[in-house]
């Protein structure tokens, strides 16, 4: 471990007050000070957003020698900001954004809050965890999901992460006889297919909820990890904040519009 | 040109009243039929959040031969979503996101409400550009950004894109005379360093302004964002949907928690 009492930065998107939240703070807390800054309510969906044109209030709920709580009336990008910049001393030694109720695997971990907390740490150069896990239920078991993200967990909190790295981890639902591991895996090609659910309110205006159905566009590809939690893995994507298509330079530099340059 | 009469979908992220949006929609009328699908209200910093929690309203604002402008009580995701699902026929030939008023260059790519519009259309696999301009006044002057986004826009309608890829296109505010030309870039590395504005309400109540300054942690390097921007080039840096970082997967497979694994 990097010292004797590592800085545990805990946050998620469902809410300070998730049983996801909790059994992840229940986790982590032998291992170090533990700082839950988390969002007030639930805000599913927010990606990395941030909170501009409103000012944001940080509440303490609780604090014990251990344990300190803040909700905020933000994004879990919002709660990782303020923690770093006016709670702490010094830099959280790892973050863990968490245990989401509902996975983010595949292209969902561009929609994530639970995600966009732990991006804003790796561009902060800390080593953080988002962790998910197949079950939207407030009810859901956090059994198998907390034992074994709490090999990750002290694994990276002992070597770390490759530079602007985070790890989007997911896990199945399934007994821990039925669990087959954790795999390292790439965010599988998919895409959810839009099924808006169109309505007419009282008044007669029209209104649309948003649903959809996952498209996995794989094809039978063991790499992914949508194919790790289909059968009982826990997946692990190393997650990069520099969005750079660094294989598709030269052929945008090939397009015509370069002519456009003088020089 | 794809066909005779291309579908042109445009969105932004400042509202559908913003004069970046005005000048990009005269741009693109030329070159096809042009759906405007935009925010009710400015929505910066949203990133790619979508609303999952409240249900959307589509609301026609105006409509001509070829120009067809309604706004969404949303993110820019979300237009993208409902204009996709809701209201045509066949899927658009290409999406231009902005101009935004203010650069959405380096990391800022992450928090961007423009470039969650553009990133929208990629994973949709619609080639997809989100356009910006170097300058948040709302007065701003567009002409040098739309003179050489029209190159670009007439490249990428004809030539389309590399799958699951968009471009991140920034424009520096200088005149014609001293604008040097197009660069084809990767994200500058860098981060923004909070610092939050904190004050007291007339009640005693604590809240906080979201400020910050951008600190670029570059040396020197002239391939990026922030070095073509500095020095009058417009840049543009082709950005994946798929964010594993595939260089990682061995590191990451070699942390001791892959041998939880049972096979």
């Amino acid at each position: 471990m990097k010292n004797n009492s590592p800085l545990i930065l805990v946050t998620n998107d469902d809410g300070y007050f998730a049983p996801g939240l909790k059994a992840l703070v229940n986790m982590v807390k032998p291992y170090g000070k533990v700082l839950v800054v988390a969002p007030e309510k639930g805000v599913s969906g927010m990606s990395h957003a941030i909170t501009i044109s409103q000012p944001l209030r940080l509440n303490l709920i609780s604090k014990d020698d251990n344990v300190t709580i803040y909700k905020v009336n933000g994004t879990p990008a919002d709660c990782v900001k303020l923690a770093i910049n006016q709670l702490v001393d010094k830099t959280p030694d790892i973050i863990v954004s968490g245990i989401n109720h509902g996975s983010n695997s595949s292209i969902s971990v561009i929609y994530s809050g639970t995600m966009g907390g732990a991006i804003e740490g790796c561009i902060n150069n800390i080593p953080s965890l988002g962790i998910s896990l197949d079950n939207h239920s407030m009810n859901a078991d956090f059994s198998v999901a907390i034992k074994h993200s709490e090999t990750i967990f002290k694994s990276v909190l002992e070597n770390g992460l490759p530079e602007h790295t985070c790890l989007n981890i997911n896990f199945p639902v399934c007994s821990e006889n039925e669990f087959k591991g954790i795999k390292v895996c790439r965010q599988a090609r998919g895409v959810w297919k839009e099924e808006y659910d169109k309505r007419t309110d009282p008044h007669g205006g029209t209104y649309y909820w948003l649903t959809g159905q996952f498209r996995n566009n794989e094809n039978g590809s063991t790499d992914t990890d949508e194919w790790a939690l289909k059968n009982n893995f826990a997946s692990i994507v190393p997650v990069k904040s520099d969005f750079t298509n660094y294989e598709a330079l030269n052929k945008i530099e090939n397009l015509n519009f370069t002519n456009d340059t003088k020089e």
